[in-house]
């Protein structure tokens, strides 16, 4: 068990900006009997708008998750045009793991599992193809092969949804899944999956971005973990970083050197989701520290 | 005129953690009218200590910058043992620039003035050598030259000060000025003095680190600003950057581009001031974002 | 005087790979009584070219920089179907800088000539804006008002290519011009004419790319220096480095942020070619260590 | 198979300093029939000293493995005073892991072998605690338990000594060992253990680098892969990198950043070797490209 998560709640709001929101939200908890432990809140002035999240110890808290949103909704959403989420976070969060032949991103987020890295439970591996089934089981995983092509694309996809409820998942990684997720997955699962793409962008949206960079002659390549939309490789980027390359790297040296920026950009998107510490608003993520 | 600066206050605290600090400070600053337009605020679980940056502003705002304090006192910090400073920026921040020899960080931060990038005053500059006189010349600034010897330390130094007192000077940057700074100096600018030195510290505190550097065969160097303290080198950090090297790199090329780093990192760190950004607890540096 | 250009030469050459090219051309050298004191070479496997740089001490060197072509292509070129280009040095290279009103990158390139951390010689800098004349004055340099207009711009870049050419300029910096130069121009200049562009390319061509970089949520903006070319942004790329940015961030800090980045990426990009270790081919550059 | 390395051969080489080094080495090689595809040289000139890294192809190459010493020492090395090594890679690295009880290091050595990513053998993974057997037993690889004590150290190295002899180990990994190697261990497989620190040597060297770079203030973190030396973390540094906090980081927070550090900075300095890439000279790591 994480202390740090376990006894602990974090609010997520945007809204209107205007004076006095941290005050009265700050005010209402501590009546509540909150101590808080991290408060960080931005106003975006172009766009007016206001955002923050806010942590605090639930020892001596009065309210319960259930009994949280009437009297928060009285006293502060309402009035301030507030749309907000709270995270008790009683258990762990139940995540799924999405992947096709490519299996270094698999291995490191099983490892951080695993390992107790992360508070996480991972009911399922899905897979397009058979190819990492020995991975995932190596580590006492299930594995499931859903294999789809344009025809069986609807249906495959219905049957994924249906594992995913039955196994009660909370969140999607798409482990380098190499497939274009359709609207449907994507609205059962709304800012709750995360994809991994094997470059910086905007740059190299697409098929092949190492092979497109390596054509154009870039200095430095880049991987970028983002909520996905609808819009492939256009959601909201939650983490980036970058590499340095040379002309001496061929588009082999690139696909080896991005791997390992892929795993580490992936494993960082998703502990910020973990953490409770992403909210989008449009199409950008606020990524409080 | 800076905007952003001109027309807002900026209040750095820090005191025992303990529940409500938020509520009641942000509860104080809505009651006089305040909009707050940043604050970051953070506790160290491990000291138990409670640290907070807000900015508002002023527009609006009821209390004078002599008004503020007896009621802040009355209101809060006596309550929670608070150590607090304001800011109002009522001028821009008056700074001298001590230099030796080397022209790269003169130059920088010069073009930054000049320019208008930053919103400071440069009152002086002064030299222990000759050498840099037209460069502050050339911008238009008054060079003095204030040559220091082991005999002549205390008197040259008593003199700097009062050259600093005479031009009202808030800050002194040490832009690889080369000499030991002694305590009367430190102790007439506390947490006023800020040095670039020209390694990662802790690694190769003292003189010539790019020759130990290269001694030590390391892949990457870096420059660290610091406020200055009696202890050489060991003063709080308030940035550090580095750069990737090679077995290629002579120590003359470790100093190319060290220099590069030296800039950008004594730059950030003098903003992070300028900005009123820092707040110093013990030997460490808080840096709101 | 730079020591290590002085009294050296730089050869440069690309050409099909095959078996030994570097026996051939260091056979050659070494009989001429060079002392190779850098030797960088690369097969591109993929194209089948192999690349290379060699620098040698031309003190008892029996070849003069008028005297090297016939020997050379008679021993190596003509049989090995090469490319190559000799720089003996004899001269600093002559550089002239084109700007119009943002003065960081400008700054940063004099205070590097003034300093002598570059051999280089600056015989006058253009602007299509009168507004830098004073920064250029200031460091004692001619400054060239050539105002362009969609109907002067044909006539105006015949006045500037003039300039240089009564100058003798060998390249030419666009430090932040901000104007489209036109093929007239660039094929005077053929890989001589180095842009900074304010975005890590080819992500955000064209204009405003740190207002599109906000917009689109990225978590690291770039910069990046390269040759000119007809198509605009995208000639072959020198250099590229990035900065982390946060959700904190307005458009105003991004362009803060991102004006260090500028002057870094180009000086770093201008260093590379000064030293001749800059080798276009195709759309790509070599940049050899 | 790799195609790169099975059918190549690497030479690395450093003798004094004189005119013609690489045109008789690349013109006997020519002579013998290789086809070089990489050659990376590099004088240091305030040593005086010439090092190089010369990889051609073995297909139509006239000497064995067995043959290649006398002639090269007949026409180069005797002449030029030169220490080298061939690298014939007839088989993959017999690479040995040594653990403790932290397994970030561990699992990600071992995906990188099981999925194919290395070209190593790894027969076997030796830990002084029984902590991390499950890991290497869920990778299929034996496991041996030799804890050990001040008082048994000697004769457990004793046996470590015979394990990794009998497996023909070539290669030691310390990831994470947590343990003082001693001389005895050394000797028998000089510049060929590799340990990973966690601190940016030389800073913190030694125990709990993380508390004390969070003691100190740092604003970055490192780690540093270098080859085992009696000398207590001050052996020859392959490998760097380093990585951003803030005040708002824990030594809880230092530590689980630092891991993914490690397992980058360890994982980059093992291939680094793995590629005949590295060369020792004094207490340096000459790294080629």
């Amino acid at each position: 068990m994480n202390m740090n998560n376990a006894r602990t709640a974090t609010l997520l709001m945007h809204c209107p900006d205007r004076p006095g929101i941290v005050a009265a939200v700050t005010r209402f908890l501590a009546k509540q009997g909150a101590n808080i432990i991290d408060l960080d809140q931005h106003v975006d002035r172009a766009e007016g708008v206001f955002f923050m999240r806010v942590k605090w110890e639930l020892d001596g808290f009065a309210l319960s998750a259930e009994g949280f949103g009437e009297p928060f909704e009285a006293a502060i959403a309402r009035d301030f045009e507030a749309t907000w989420q709270l995270h008790h976070d009683p258990r762990p969060i139940r995540m799924a793991v999405f992947v096709s032949k490519m299996p270094h991103c698999l291995y490191d987020l099983l490892s951080r599992w695993q390992s107790g890295e992360w508070r996480v439970d991972i009911p399922l591996v899905i897979g397009n193809h058979e190819t990492l089934r020995p991975v995932a089981e190596q580590f006492g995983l299930p594995f499931h092969h859903v294999p789809i092509t344009p025809e069986t694309k609807a249906e495959q996809e219905a049957r994924e949804i249906a594992l995913l409820r039955e196994h009660d998942v909370d969140l999607v990684v798409l482990a380098r899944y190499m497939q274009v997720v359709s609207p449907q997955l994507i609205d059962a699962f709304p800012q709750r999956i995360i994809n991994i793409h094997h470059s910086f962008l905007p740059a190299f949206a697409g098929a092949k971005p190492y092979h497109a960079a390596h054509a154009r002659g870039v200095k430095i390549i880049g991987a970028t973990s983002h909520y996905v939309t609808e819009d492939l490789d256009a959601g909201p980027i939650i983490e980036q970083d970058v590499a340095r390359i040379s002309h001496r790297d061929s588009v082999g040296e690139l696909v080896r050197k991005g791997q390992d920026l892929e795993k580490l950009v992936l494993a960082r998107g998703v502990w910020a989701h973990l953490q409770r510490q992403t909210l989008v608003y449009r199409n950008r993520t606020i990524v409080f520290s």
